[in-house]
């Protein structure tokens, strides 16, 4: 059996975020390590993996997978059957369980697809509420009939929406069908399973109501923080200092070489990664915060997913999601709630998309600096290695690389004296007799 | 006996606030509650007392004062006399006690009025140390010869001031004078007054020299509260949860449902409100709090009278006059103090008033939202339902229905590297071996 | 034996700070009384030390060094000959020590020095490990051959720089030198020396590896707060009042009638001089603060030099001097990292000068006032008796006796209603049946 992990896509929706999504760490382990480990407690090996990479991630992702797994390398992103098919010389012969790691669900759902028996394929099948535009699966008796992109609300063939954790117990005749399909368009891999299906392939769904959410867009990472945080029980790794005065609360993990300062305040659930400094009087709450951060004085972090080597000082950082290495100045914010109260949409490619949330922060690339006393608008995205100077009200993005200033005219006058000086002077005349 | 409220009048001086001031709260009650109870409290029922409100307001003082209660209704704000006509037929036959409802004074002054027996009227004097500018009383062996408008300091012909708690032991005369008395101005009532001690009616005075003050500006409001705060006990209600390192200090009412978040200080005398929530390391020190307000992280109020339903978030309200439902974001505050250390002088009605205050925050109404990080002058009124934006600094009255924002010239330049940057740029470069 | 102090130089490059700097104060005590109680303790008495003023100083150096000692007065500053010669006639016949104030040392400088038996003047050498600007004294077997004004980097004599503590035991033959030596430039002390040596008289060099630092640059008092708080132990004057919620870390000196608030961590070295209030929350560390100031709410100290009389509220006061009788408005912050994290430069008399500094606020003469929410950028002097206005970016110094303050453009519109006020509104409708 070979998972195969499709790594090779672009996230361009996750501007300006600028990382592979798997590789979003969340609780001390990047995303595609808790999916292999997952896998590992089911009986899989390292050697059982295959990445399909891209140049740009594939010594990444060997550092991290280690060396008994396989690696191939897609030269440019076109679709998940030019992945397969890239990989393919390592799958002869093999049961496969191909799966986009962008996707986080439930260890129960590998469980559950791996114990299937039944059928030459299977799919995932994740129960929704409402309408999602995915593919929906016609299923008679288990069986999958028809996957139906898109089908519009209200016209759904049923609740099951098509999750990328494929598996195909022959995985030559696949790739065989892969290879033959044709289309103008990126949905090669989709219609291959539609003419299988067609042709009387055997698909079984495996149906799932646990947890999932696909990382799309980059508030999204908020559902998957919410998802690892509430996983979590308290853990206080031995060795950490927490000052007396300090108050660890609720589910919290606080690791290794992190000081805790004084009337400090976390309330669980929250994650603490290594090396951090929590100053005086800070609360936080909700949140997950990288290695060998400093949440300097007085600072608030409220359900923030923060990477590593952040400063911050007297801040208050809500709903946002903040890169590695930023810094922020004494009394910068990021307002995280629309005065008028609306809901925070934010412009991706063209689109205008409504997050659907009414509290939003700011989303920063790594970094990035951002001045004393700065503000920065709900929903305002900060591209990578970007100055935001001191007292700026940012409303718009901000692209990479730039620095914004704010440069208003200032007035100088000559100074009258207070009342205090005049009734000094006074007193003084008084003193001296004139 | 007829307890007279006169509620018709229209507070224009009390701009920005809308309320009439006779409903504003204090210690959990409305004022008007205040003087009822203090009444009741001397053996009267609902049923002696009566209401002249306006069409705006009389509903509301229905469902306060109770059914049993009368009222009557001025249609348009003409005076004192009027008021009184218009109630005219509910006080036939009774005595009356006329008490405009917006002055604040003790219990006792109620008492010592109601057990005067002598005379045919009675009038409270209040005994003033300075000058101010209202009616001084003339009284002889007890009995009051004229009634003196604004004399001019050193004029004074007693330290008496009239206050309008007036006991009138035969209405019908009184209304059959103030139905003959004419004049030209809003003075018809102090003339009735006056024609009837020159006529030989028999005018007592009452002298007090408890606390009083007359709702006139809205940072007469502080008075009132020093007040009432000063009157009250330590008072935590039962089921307060308070975290154990918060800290209450002195006599402070804490009403049901509130929670008091770590390291908190409330230094009394202070009032908070039902379901209110202060935050982590907030201080609160002579103030006020109405209900279900939000005090959130790291917030100081220090002596300022706060509406219900308002949201705070690391700011500084200080001596300040906040409406209902009021939100202020992170770092906005309310600076108190000149920078030329001058008494704060407020434009009333085309007249520059002296509030003879050094310290004199912001005066707002209901409904306003203050964005993060801005900054109100000393004495600046904000007008209801109106918006303030992130980052602005307010030196100017905002009127109701407004939005605020500061639209400045922002500077975008290309970054440079930082020094950090560089260091890395070569150290990777001699690493790569160039 | 007289001790010579030169007190009469103007330090114009300390700009914007005024006060001589043997005037600041450093634990409690000026730095001339330091020079002053280190001598005693060696022996000397009051009546043996003898000042050189200017007219401005005198009195004030009359008034705090005592009626015993004697005093001359420089009329102009015009170097140290003319200094030691204005007072030529207190030291006939005496042995003399010449001191520069300015200069901070440790004690044992002054017992090295006079316990010297050798030779007939004496001058201290400071064992530097790299080049300093200064005076090289070339040595053989102790005995001084030359002394080379600023010889370059790499072309050093020695590793021993000439401090102006010098002790000449025959005072007449050394100022009959002074008196013969001619110059057009500001070197006849310098230049009389090196005759003396050319001369044959016998020069010793009494080495020096202590502290030393030289007050020639406003950050350089930087270096004599770390030498005096390095010097002090824990010591909390019997009365000062201190909330048990409080915490006192480390070498901490906190004067009589100071008042230490709840949840405030002072973390030494530090000093709290008489009568300061430190309030709620606050963070105080490796930093001196004088007497009778008031660190308000939630303020920052770090690494700070603060004078007399001052107040903060919630302010961040990062490695900046502060004169007497400043204060700061609530969220107003010296910022004191450069985003682009370089040195910090300062322009004095023309010259750019680097700090050698990453971290330094700001430098602040007497008498300022800093609105609320003001951002002070690194490196920024303020001139004494300045104003600066609420929400202002300070980039640039600011000369003495001037109001900054930003008039920008704000802009005003109509409110339309927020989501929620379009929902009661609805609401209202509804219930009303329209």
């Amino acid at each position: 059996m070979k998972i195969l992990f499709l790594c090779g896509g672009i996230g361009k929706r996750m501007y300006p975020l600028e990382e592979d999504k798997f590789l979003l760490k969340f609780i001390g382990k990047e995303l595609i390590l808790h999916h292999m480990d997952h896998l590992k407690g089911l009986g899989l090996k390292e050697k059982d993996f295959v990445f399909v990479g891209n140049p740009s991630n594939v010594d990444k992702l060997k550092e991290l997978c280690g060396e008994d797994a396989e690696y191939a390398v897609q030269k440019t992103p076109k679709g998940m059957a030019d992945a397969v098919l890239t990989a393919k010389d390592l799958l002869r012969g093999e049961e496969i369980l191909i799966v986009n790691p962008n996707d986080v669900f439930e260890p129960s759902a590998y469980e559950e697809i791996l114990k299937k028996k039944e059928g030459e394929s299977a799919i995932l099948g994740y129960k929704v509420c409402k309408y999602f535009p995915g593919g929906y699966l016609t299923v008679e008796n288990e069986k999958i009939k028809e996957i139906v992109e898109k089908p519009g609300e209200g016209k759904e063939p049923s609740n099951l929406v098509n999750i990328v954790v494929h598996l195909h117990r022959n995985s030559d005749e696949f790739i065989r069908y892969l290879e033959e399909t044709e289309s103008e368009q990126d949905d090669v891999y989709e219609r291959t399973m539609d003419r299988m299906i067609k042709d009387g392939f055997d698909f079984r769904v495996v149906e799932y109501d646990g947890f999932w959410t696909a990382i799309k867009y980059p508030w999204h990472i908020f559902n998957v923080m919410e998802y690892f945080l509430n996983t979590i029980d308290k853990q206080i790794v031995n060795g950490v200092k927490i000052q007396e005065s300090a108050k660890i609360e609720g589910n919290v993990i606080i690791e290794a070489g992190a000081e805790i300062f004084e009337n400090v305040v976390i309330k669980g659930p929250a994650y603490i990664g290594k090396d951090c400094v929590i100053g005086n009087n800070s609360l936080i709450r909700g949140s997950h915060i990288g290695d060998r951060c400093v949440v300097g004085y007085s600072t608030e972090i409220k359900h923030a997913y923060i990477g590593n080597d952040c400063w911050f000082h007297t801040n208050y950082i809500g709903d946002s999601i903040i890169g590695n290495e930023c810094s922020f100045g004494y009394g910068a914010v990021t307002a995280n709630f629309r005065l008028d109260e609306k809901n925070i949409s934010i412009k991706v490619e063209d689109e205008l998309v409504d997050t659907e949330l009414d509290k939003l922060g700011c989303i920063m690339a790594n970094n990035c600096k951002v001045g004393v006393n700065s503000s920065i608008m709900p929903g305002v995205r900060i591209g990578s290695n970007s100055i935001i100077g001191a007292g700026t009200v940012v409303t718009k993005d901000l692209e990479p690389n730039k620095i914004l200033f704010f440069e208003g005219e200032q007035m100088l006058r000559e100074k009258r004296m207070t009342v205090k000086e005049k009734k000094e002077e006074r007193m003084e005349r008084i003193k001296r007799g004139y």
